[in-house]
């Protein structure tokens, strides 16, 4: 048995490590450091310069929370735009929508999706060939800077945290053209972070988006991997307040779409309470603006 | 700056590592292996056993629903029991309920108190020398069974996890007695592990706890240093369902107490909404017995 030891090196004082069975493949591609490892506890591990992206165990509480509360919130998408999100999760479970007509993803670095595709088949499963799926690799704020005027009902952003590659995907110039290119009741939905680590990550973000729409506000996933407590998902929308949701119409809504019993995080009743935050996280939000 | 790395020893193939500022203390007690130390990221954190038990900077998640909850749950707590919690923190939080009139700890081992008191003050505070408190260095399975019958309103068992030292507080004979000592709308809260992880732990103390308790339920806190998701906290009840509650009726209690707006963590949604388990985590519990 191996006794090698991946460390994620996320924060310079406190992290997470994994015992390695093997290492799967390690690249520099044009934009990161990518490694896809085995290991013993939770299966394959996609690792984005240095820190854990997704593993095969948990991948379903991240995929299921950023995917089923928008479309859910949402109640009628049809066209679901994705920004980053290689490893093809998101994709899948926005498939998993029958209302969904066109999922546009749109991923800057071709070779997260081609090392998935091999390494991670199971995270996306048949979403590659689903032909309501239009995968681009390139770049998530020319794509919206060039997107035409509300051309899409939800937004979801699985970015890495606002260093690196990612950074230009939680600026004024990416939320503004957001906003425009969402319908009326449109909405957007970004990872911010893990606050009880990271807590200026979910303030400045939202008070980004608070400068383009109507209403800011954030929900919880407990993800095993994103170690330090609840992760938030920002939340903005240009219609209703997605944190006063009745219950009732999101399981309906569910229900219609055939996910119920089919999830193993998300249910209607987390769904609206993930709205109800923790103080020591609420804090981090502007002012109620609803 | 120190470089030397505390790596938790919990699971064989993945945990979490902290870096070290310095070594507090470091003591063979006569029952586990105490560890003490400063950490850059965390506070002060205490190791027992190698397993992360609490740090300064996130103590209050664990402690604040460990308590809050059972006690705002029962509504009329006067006679609390609690098993383990050697640090004082639990203590703490039941003290701040002005409705308890006494709080009996029973710790197994003396020297994690002593080095708490010295190591640790702020967690427990001033609660060591509240008069209501009535701290014991004993073994918990022999304090209840001598107990007098329906002497207590609650009891938190803040063990660590069934191994070692905390194996007889998951055992028939302890949940035999608690139900035995509880007044007839008595229940028991106790640590039930991070079920992504330790499935096996909240399966099998929940079994246990339903041939004693006419009701089992658990709900969930997302811990920072419990890493891997969502904790549980199983819950076994001798009046109503826990998991039943009225947000409008915790909140009320909540501010008879002088709660409201004093947590970091705990609000009455959050206390309600704890109890909607992810299917990942409900798989584990018993079937429905209310």
């Amino acid at each position: 048995m191996s006794t090698e030891w991946l460390n994620e090196e996320l924060y310079s004082a406190w992290g997470q490590r994994f015992r390695v069975d093997r290492e799967l493949v390690r690249k520099k591609s044009d934009f990161q450091d990518i490694v896809i490892f085995e290991s013993e506890s939770h299966g394959r591990v996609l690792v984005l310069d240095g820190a854990i992206q997704i593993t095969e165990r948990d991948e379903f509480v991240y995929q299921e929370m950023l995917t089923h509360v928008p479309l859910l919130t949402h109640g009628a998408a049809k066209r679901v735009l994705i920004i980053g999100a290689g490893d093809g999760g998101v994709l899948r479970r926005v498939l998993e929508h029958p209302g969904v007509e066109k999922a546009v993803m749109v991923e800057i670095d071709g070779d997260v999706i081609e090392l998935s595709k091999t390494y991670l088949p199971k995270i996306a499963g048949a979403a590659w060939n689903d032909p309501r799926a239009d995968v681009i690799v390139g770049d998530g704020i020319e794509y919206v800077a060039k997107a035409a005027d509300e051309s899409f009902d939800v937004i979801i952003v699985d970015s890495t945290d606002p260093i690196g590659v990612g950074e230009v995907l939680f600026t004024d110039a990416f939320y503004q053209h957001c906003a425009r290119i969402l319908g009326p009741q449109g909405l957007i939905v970004n990872q911010c972070g893990v606050p009880f680590m990271q807590a200026d990550e979910l303030r400045e973000t939202s008070l980004r988006r608070a400068r383009f729409f109507s209403t800011v506000s954030a929900y919880v996933a407990a993800v095993p991997t994103y170690v330090g407590g609840f992760m938030t998902l920002g939340v903005a929308s240009k219609g209703g307040n997605p944190a006063r949701q009745d219950v009732g119409v999101v399981r309906e809504r569910a229900r219609e779409a055939g996910l119920l019993g089919k999830t193993q995080y998300w249910t209607p009743e987390i769904h609206v309470g993930s709205f109800n935050l923790p103080p020591y996280i609420a804090a981090n939000l502007p002012a109620s603006n609803d």
